[in-house]
């Protein structure tokens, strides 16, 4: 996708348009494509980048700080470092089309650079740094309540998190205690995949059951929701 | 120094002052205070430390995005480590006499801990963050301008950074040199203290001199010398 049309898809998208087109040109291009095309006067990603990442770590940290107020630091740093990482960047910037519209030099277009997450994060962070020194912290605000804030109402961030280390923490906090995980059931569904049951017990006391397409998704979610029930006093 | 005094020297000092004192206590007080006053119903510093963590991230980073349009990223991610880290924001922390307002438990009072670098790092942070919530970006800016960024100018944070290190790396990007440092000079001065003159030289040619307390700082000055002499084109 040219950068043209990037900025149309911007536009219509998320109502987004840069003053300082310079700006986006900068946050998409790759340093080895300023190499390729000596009459290019313009810079690389990497000071942008620099910018975009703060701007990030701020972002969050003050969204998840408004939003889950009686949230302890530690759970508001993990949520954090669940949000801001390259996996979760590399998602939203190939959900937004960024991975589309990078000028990347040759040998990278060559070597997959274009779908490579460590360069994804880079370019999300590069836009980010853009963004907010042409329209400004708001319109920050605006799109990650569009793409990152909005994935925080689904499921989405719960892969980076590892809930059954948690619940351990948790319940071993007063000395050792006796934590089974067991599957219950093994249902196939109608799509040929298959749904599984698990349940997580304290000493023989089942605290909560979950369900995955896996023993281990399912056991995951057990451990979040007896998290959920046991925290229900100090989360939102 | 009591919470009310801290304010008044805050009003006169800085010209701030908070509207929520709540934020300003809750910035101020250590766990253990709360635990022997159980009458009081506020919270500790620690989540405002989460927040103030980020806003001091962005804060410092977007200073040196603006105030060096030519520095590369790895020259701004250095100054940045060297801006936001413990030693710094204890330093910054004495000076704003927080060190003299924090409310600590008894056995933390009595263990130093009103003097000890990564409280007052965690103190600092978390009185930006009540800062940036009650009084908004600009007047931490403001904040900052009178005291962290004041010290740019300085060679406050030169002693953070290792310039010979750096201009190791620099002299030897493309291939092996030979790179010397030379004592020049040791001079007795009024004060009995001695200054010492020490020079740098790539491959037998002088490229710059300093001066220091010590041959180590003499040799610190004359590799940042010679640094900014290479750098006149990339940098500010």
């Amino acid at each position: 996708m040219s950068v043209d049309s990037f900025k149309q898809y911007l536009n219509q998208t998320f109502a987004i348009s840069f003053d300082n087109e310079t700006l986006l040109l900068e946050a998409l291009t790759q340093r080895n494509y300023l190499n390729e095309h000596p009459d290019e006067t313009g810079r690389d990603y990497q000071r942008l980048e620099f910018l975009g990442d703060a701007v990030m770590q701020e972002t969050v940290a003050e969204y998840l700080f408004r939003r889950y107020p009686k949230w302890h630091e530690g759970q508001l740093t993990e949520m954090r470092i669940a949000m801001v990482q390259t996996r979760s960047f590399a998602h939203f910037a190939r959900q937004v089309r960024l991975n589309e519209a990078i000028r990347l030099g040759k040998g990278e277009e060559m070597n997959g650079a274009r779908d490579r997450d460590s360069l994804l994060e880079d370019i999300w962070e590069a836009f980010i740094g853009a963004l907010y020194l042409d329209q400004g912290a708001d319109t920050v605000k605006r799109f990650l309540d569009a793409t990152l804030f909005a994935a925080v109402d689904t499921d989405f961030f719960d892969h980076f998190i590892d809930f059954k280390s948690r619940l351990q923490e948790k319940l071993q906090a007063n000395g050792p205690v006796d934590i089974d995980y067991n599957t219950i059931s093994e249902t196939i569904l109608a799509d040929n995949s298959t749904c599984f049951e698990a349940s997580v017990s304290l000493d023989d006391r089942e605290l909560a059951r979950g369900t995955g397409k896996s023993i281990k998704d399912a056991e995951k979610a057990a451990a979040r929701k007896a998290l959920n029930s046991l925290e229900d006093d100090t989360t939102e």
